[in-house]
């Protein structure tokens, strides 16, 4: 199985090690502490001769929601993708390899394009979150390609998801003043609708030569479930982790927490509905129970109350399932998208869901519901600058947008991808770890193997 | 395997739906953000023109417990049940979604008793962490039954079990102002008596015919590992999660943090004691060792000292792992209780040891030992309406109270369970995800066995 | 497989019990709350007629922190070493004893060399943290003899370990004042040449007749990520937990992160390029992208900057790759030190050089830089008792301190547990659950043999 144009032996370490020192040597020259974490800056007095408690550090309100995010990242997208028989390393590992490069990179684009202080991208627990976010709208995009990439294509891709990412960011976040805490539009829309173009331009009419791969084993699907529930736990800090202080952090996680219940529970009735046999399919479990947390992502923060977003986690459950079922084999057949994980259910679909349940959310904030905490979920409604129609029209201007970058930029994406230097495997050697990766025997299976065969021929031999 | 009594076709999608939708009309109807979440009230000056500031705000106290405990209910009930060799999807599965619907409708069950403010239920993180641990006494119960029950009678038990839940918590906590922040009784005995109950009514004298799969392989071993050390790590996050704020939250995660560390030795002992050739069982590792977190769970917030927290753990492992080895198969012969995850001994007697020594502790209390702290631990004893001893005494009629409750309401809900309708799998094909899920074949090892064949074939051929 | 000197049946249960009971008596005579978990210290005003305030109290700093290293010491390590075939059991099994005795042993040495009030240890969430730190760097010797111990002798070698690890630390920071907030000397290169020393006196050279244990099957590698990644997203929180409040916890935290992120690029790059084929190895993810966090160990907490962060990073990958490749093979043969999961290359040379660093770091420590947070990072230089280069150069000496005690104390230690009543299994069935556990058969595979094997007979039949 080596073979010079899916050799790695040069192609990754010159791809890692020269992206790398980029990174270090931008960071050296345009990345600095911020307020909070700088040590001369922390610990001076302001003008008011007031010094900032200890316990007002945004270390304090944001680090535990980051660490949850980051668990979502490296344990929640990593182990999802475990569930493909013999692509597991592949799945944590490259998910492990492109997160690792994809936050560093996403830290310089969003600093460039939303942190710059006098030259300077200032830095702290609330950037280390957004480059989770934006890192993890690249994982979602490689869950539509997966076990048809190598990982130097992966990176490739990430470099322009990632940049493409910060631009649509800035233009919904910045611009147009777009609300999207947890990232309906800006992570999932995106990673989603990106990610499919790229799988449709790399379509392989030939796949089905490794189609026998391409489905789990009894213990890849339990690994899978960890990922799974992980995922699905710690959304709630997901889409509030960089939300306001105080009453919005608490909303989003609630509402967040109980679209994924009502989510959960459709997710599991339709799939025994649309089973003729009643029985429980593994993918829907594993994707669909999540499409509450996606679609929760841009109204979390708003007034829509647990009985709102239990409807909303209601419908997205019932959509993904439907999507599994009967979508997906339709998209691969007549539009030619070979989308391994089924993103355009877990995250596509939802995702257009949550930016819809938002910008019709926003259409309607009151003062009279609000309060004065209007200003921290609509600033600019509360100050009078525009009115909350406008937001709503504004929130589904962003959809469009969103859509726009993302089926444009992976548009691009995918033809670069298709340069033959990337070392993409061959069709009949996808969803397969030994490509890319020393893997080790079933010594104990093999063992169990001799045995059963020793004693095979003895009794030949008898 | 396709059998009309067992086929959840319709069965699961009509329960699911209408239970989710009877949710979701009563959240609408009577569910409200608390002051902590709903933007208007968060951010109103009180009549004294004092703003709460962001962190008093109660997220930032008892979220990172939220998630521990979170963690707790999906991953740690769920993968600790794991261990059966063909029971993962299940195990996983069905922990899931009873835990999803569960946390819902403890919302409004718990809500209903204690929560009413005007006719509407005020929710907030504590309300989370109550629902959470409601949940938790539905997946303990769940582990006396498990392998042997479909999804419909799992949620059907679960819609009683939440509601005895609620009403002997009430009488508990708000009648009697009995002190329990973790559980020992309303939790864990709670949940261990009235899943033995349940499982006794659902006796089946020919579960031996499923006997080879109730039993673990080395992996899924594994996999239940991941449940047991989840489970103890986070165990002092779920006795202190809805403590008082400041040191009884501070003593009692320390408390239960020594009190598991002294169960984890003696399990160990206890376990290579026990068996004849010394070696250790991983049933006692994965459960026994736990035990020193449920015994914990009453007197975890008093002034119980590090010292008296490890005496309890280490008496909790060895009552444990005796009762795994000497009392199950007891129970299981003589009184027909067929304890799949071995309940009993894990929640069941730590539980009631949890108890004892939380009304023994109560019984000393003294404003000496507290200081002004009493009041956060003991509020009816620090404000002179009863004494300790008193305390005591009703700490100890409330475990006589809640063993009653769960005894009665098992019995009852057994019954219930035992109606034909719900698809209960028959004992040929107890312990066996396939009647209830698509399951993946084992496509690797196929492989490797068509390789066996073949080359057999050949040398017969030869 | 039952032989009367590893058998445990007396063994162990008299080590962990009388373990245990000298635990409970001497908590018992010198432990008491401190003044966060304390009910009467935390609730009285003090002379200032002034009561802390409950978002004061310590838990609200440290305790997240505190789970993540709890998660990093049970599941991190315990998971990571389950890249055995048939050792998983022993791997979390053992792992979670010996930390469950260390974390209680290291709260009375290190109580007994830094804590005493009065004759009494005061404990709380920074003792945990401490404790659960020393219990670090056991797991990491642990790694150094995995599969070639009996539980007994690893009690036996936690005794000692724990007990010259405080002292060892009590020489670092309080005599000396050395700066070693996340362990790189500590913790890493202590744990590690400890650990080196005692596998090179315990060295077996017929250790091959148990070689083909010694490596990893497809699904145990799956396993050791989950340690592996829970490691990597946990280290900010492992080397933060312990620094001061407010910025030197947020920094920390955020050098680490970018440390470990660069540090996978370079794992990748180098382990791609030192394999002929260019394949990813799965021993150098699973270990040498971790090597990023024990580096920024003792400088995460000063002003390394993110750019100064990923230098290092990128370096201990690099370093650790070669280490496994290259280095850990000479030190087999030629020092017959047998480092199963090659701790010298993740635990010892980053160790050191991220002591190294933290030495050039802290010698040219500012005012400049640093402003008024120089009392929190370096008091010492703050106060004007030391200037930065003597700083430094104590740093450099407590490396050179801490490798003498290390190595010391793991010759001493490696015969003591050279003894032959330990139990130390023979070299002919190390790496091996089945000598200490009771290991369940491969139910489901050994029903597909049968099968196979029945059709084989009935083909030779017919």
């Amino acid at each position: 199985m080596t073979d010079t144009s899916t050799n790695m032996r040069l192609k990754l370490p010159i791809t890692c090690f020269i992206l790398e020192i980029i990174l270090i040597i931008l960071f050296g020259v345009v990345v600095v502490y911020d307020h909070d974490t700088d040590s001369k800056l922390s610990n001076e007095h302001g003008n008011d001769s007031h010094k900032h408690a200890d316990y007002e550090n945004d270390f304090y309100y944001r680090y535990p929601s980051f660490q949850d995010v980051h668990v979502m990242i490296f344990i929640g997208f990593g182990f999802l993708m475990t569930f493909l028989q013999r692509y597991g390393f592949s799945s944590v590992g490259f998910n492990f390899l492109i997160a690792a490069f994809s936050l560093q990179w996403a830290t310089l684009m969003q600093g460039f394009l939303h942190g710059l202080h006098g030259g300077k991208i200032h830095i702290g627990v609330e950037s280390m979150i957004n480059a989770d976010f934006c890192t993890g709208s690249v994982l979602i995009s490689f869950g539509a390609v997966l076990g048809k990439t190598s990982p130097v294509q992966l990176l490739v891709m990430a470099i322009f998801e990632v940049t493409l990412f910060a631009v649509n960011e800035f233009i919904l976040l910045s611009i147009l003043g777009t609300r999207d805490a947890g990232g309906s539009m800006t992570i999932h829309t995106f990673g989603a609708y990106f990610g499919l173009m790229v799988t449709r331009i790399l379509y392989r009419p030939n796949l089905d030569k490794s189609k026998h791969k391409n489905c789990s084993v009894y213990h890849s699907d339990l690994f899978a479930m960890i990922g799974t529930i992980y995922l699905w736990m710690f959304w709630p800090s997901f889409n509030s982790a960089i939300t306001e202080h105080g009453d919005p952090q608490h909303r989003t996680a609630m509402n967040t927490y109980y679209s994924l219940a009502a989510c959960t529970l459709s997710t599991y009735g339709m799939s025994a509905l649309t089973a003729h046999d009643g029985k429980l399919d593994m993918v829907h479990i594993q994707n669909a129970a999540l499409a509450g947390g996606v679609a929760a992502g841009t109204a979390g923060e708003m007034m829509l109350t647990p009985f709102g977003s239990m409807i909303v986690g209601f419908l997205a459950g019932i959509i993904s399932v439907l999507g599994y079922k009967y979508l997906s084999p339709i998209l691969e057949e007549k539009l030619r998208i070979q989308d391994t994980c089924g993103v355009h259910n877990l995250h596509g679909m939802p995702g257009v869901l949550g930016a819809i349940v938002g910008a019709v959310t926003a259409s309607v904030a009151t003062k009279d519901v609000y309060g004065h905490g209007l200003e921290k979920v609509f600033p600019d409604v509360a100050s009078g600058e525009r009115n909350a129609n406008y937001q709503g029209g504004i929130q589904a201007l962003s959809l469009a947008i969103t859509l726009g970058m993302a089926l444009l930029g992976g548009l691009i994406v995918g033809f670069i991808l298709k340069l033959p230097m990337f070392g993409a495997p061959p069709d009949t050697i996808c969803f397969e770890d030994s490509i890319y990766w020393e893997v080790p025997g079933e010594e104990h299976h093999e063992e169990q193997m001799t045995a059963v065969m020793t004693e095979e021929s003895e009794k030949l031999n008898a």
